[in-house]
């Protein structure tokens, strides 16, 4: 095989917002697969906010990523050549194989997806972590109940825009938080929340009272920073608030200071943070729900595609920055 | 009768800490008690830190202290008169009678005390609200397994010292924060905590990180503030805080700005807030228990004096600069 595998390596540690000097593009021969392994291409790439933490010297909650290294990356694809008895060749799969076009595994973090079901990308959204996380932080974690208020910032986002859908059909009033108008609009109107505040408008307290005139029962908390300081000093008794991401903190270069903090006391809030890797046992159950509204049409889905590997550096900077609408995927072939 | 009955009301509201001013000592007199009524003398007053934040005008948990009302408070006392069918005369009880020497209560919320079991001034302590919430809120929430380390501010107090000797007694490693040499030296010394740390000289970090060298599996946080952002800053992965006060922000006019949130997200922190009359029914169980460990002498108990409700206001006032040691009471009687 002549085949050419071209990677995205983290060239420099971002202080503040990456650029795409940070990444190197580098092209090497694609191996052939050992004993017990796999060759996938990769067709679809996603891009997440939590893969700006790991960009950072800092311990995280994972592994960070080391200089020189690729970039890690959730990726849905297909097997080319397999040496594994649990896989042929022409299988789709979904797994964290990196920012690359060709991977080699061991297959024992690979999902096989079918295409028939649902469109590729799809597993790296609704049918794939973001929309894991969105069941497991919601429905498993803050339990809301019908009738109940709740807030998902970056509710445009693969995350929050699951969210708010699930919440709306649970009983809640599903408020979101997005910033532009444009987003707002899409917030409301494609995905049926019932109301969403554009943080970019200047007026984040009085607006996000007007949209939840009863109080925050749920804080589903993709953003940090303000929003979560603002939300918290509207809470109801006993409210529960999910720390998904803290996306405003991930380019920051000092930590914004929550002032209401008190409020965990005063309205005996359980606030947790998550990741959706912690519990794999999980999954499954989420997935076949949401595969099931999904299919049934309950659950729609929206994506902001970007063409190329060589543009996912810069699809990547745009989605920190807010640019995208629904889920950012990069598309790395012609499948 | 012609027995005068002395109160203490609240006067004004204050801004930042409180002072003598901000109470009136009034005398008036004892009524009788009605059908199903009965007539408490308080033999001893309980001191909290809860206290401050009802003198506010803001919402809070609890309803707040209303101007020209007697102080809510915890007491203990002997029925000196009885038209309930549920008490007689000559039987102690504690409940919430209220900064006075006299009180007229229906009974619901009385509970009856054994002096022969502990001196009546414990039932405010390690055998009463206190203890009840240092057991919930470790014990039941925190739920520490052995071999974790617990930290827990205001370490010396009516709380904090319960909550060090339950952790010790379930094999975590227990360390106090204090303010000064002679109460850290008092929470190792008498109370048996690992280590204790003087958050007043200045490093706290660096002895935190000392007491506590393998990270903070629990916080069970009393202080707030810089306290509690120090903690979070030195936690494990999936750590839980306990939220019971904050009283370094009780008397603040500006809260204190909290810059390592970030910590719940990559540690995925449980936050938990908690007040121990939401959960009543639990606490028959976690009396049995302290009375058990209590009688044991597993579990020491100490306590400061006032002596006369016309020194409420000030011990009072000292119990929130830090200056007691042990639950704070105020004995208002010569019993």
């Amino acid at each position: 095989m002549t085949m050419r595998n071209l990677q995205v390596l983290l060239a420099s540690r971002p202080s503040g917002f990456p650029t795409e000097a940070d990444f190197r593009i580098v092209e090497s021969p694609v191996a052939q697969p050992a004993d017990g392994q796999v060759l996938v291409r990769n067709h679809w790439l996603s891009l997440d906010p939590y893969m700006r933490m790991r960009m950072n010297a800092a311990k995280s909650y994972a592994k960070r990523a080391e200089l020189g290294e690729v970039m890690i990356g959730g990726t849905v694809g297909e097997v080319i050549a397999s040496r594994s008895p649990q896989f042929r060749a022409g299988e789709f799969v979904t797994g964290s194989l990196g920012w690359q076009l060709y991977a080699l595994s061991d297959g024992a973090a690979l999902r096989k997806v079918d295409p028939a079901v649902a469109p590729l990308s799809h597993y790296l959204g609704v049918l794939g972590m973001p929309g894991v996380t969105a069941w497991m932080g919601l429905l498993d974690m803050a339990r809301p109940e019908a009738g109940e208020t709740v807030v998902v910032s970056a509710a445009a986002g693969a995350v929050g825009s699951v969210v708010g859908q699930l919440a709306r059909m649970h009983g809640c009033r599903a408020v979101g938080i997005a910033g532009g108008a444009v987003k707002c609009a899409h917030v409301v109107q494609e995905l049926g929340f019932h109301a969403c505040v554009d943080y970019k408008a200047g007026r984040l307290r009085e607006d996000l009272e007007r949209a939840a005139p009863d109080g925050v029962d749920v804080d589903f908390e993709n953003v940090g920073g303000e929003v979560l300081d603002t939300v918290l000093a509207l809470t109801n008794p006993f409210a529960r608030v999910t720390i998904c991401g803290l996306v405003s903190q991930y380019n920051a270069t000092a930590a914004y200071p929550v002032r209401n903090l008190g409020a965990v006391l005063v309205n005996r809030i359980r606030m947790q943070g998550f990741i959706v890797s912690d519990r794999l046992e999980v999954w499954p159950e989420a997935l076949r729900q949401l595969a099931g509204w999904h299919a049934e049409g309950k659950l729609r889905y929206f994506e902001s595609v970007a063409h190329g590997l060589e543009n996912a550096p810069r699809a990547f900077i745009g989605m920190l920055r807010g640019e995208n609408l629904g889920k950012q995927v990069v598309r790395l072939s012609e499948y």
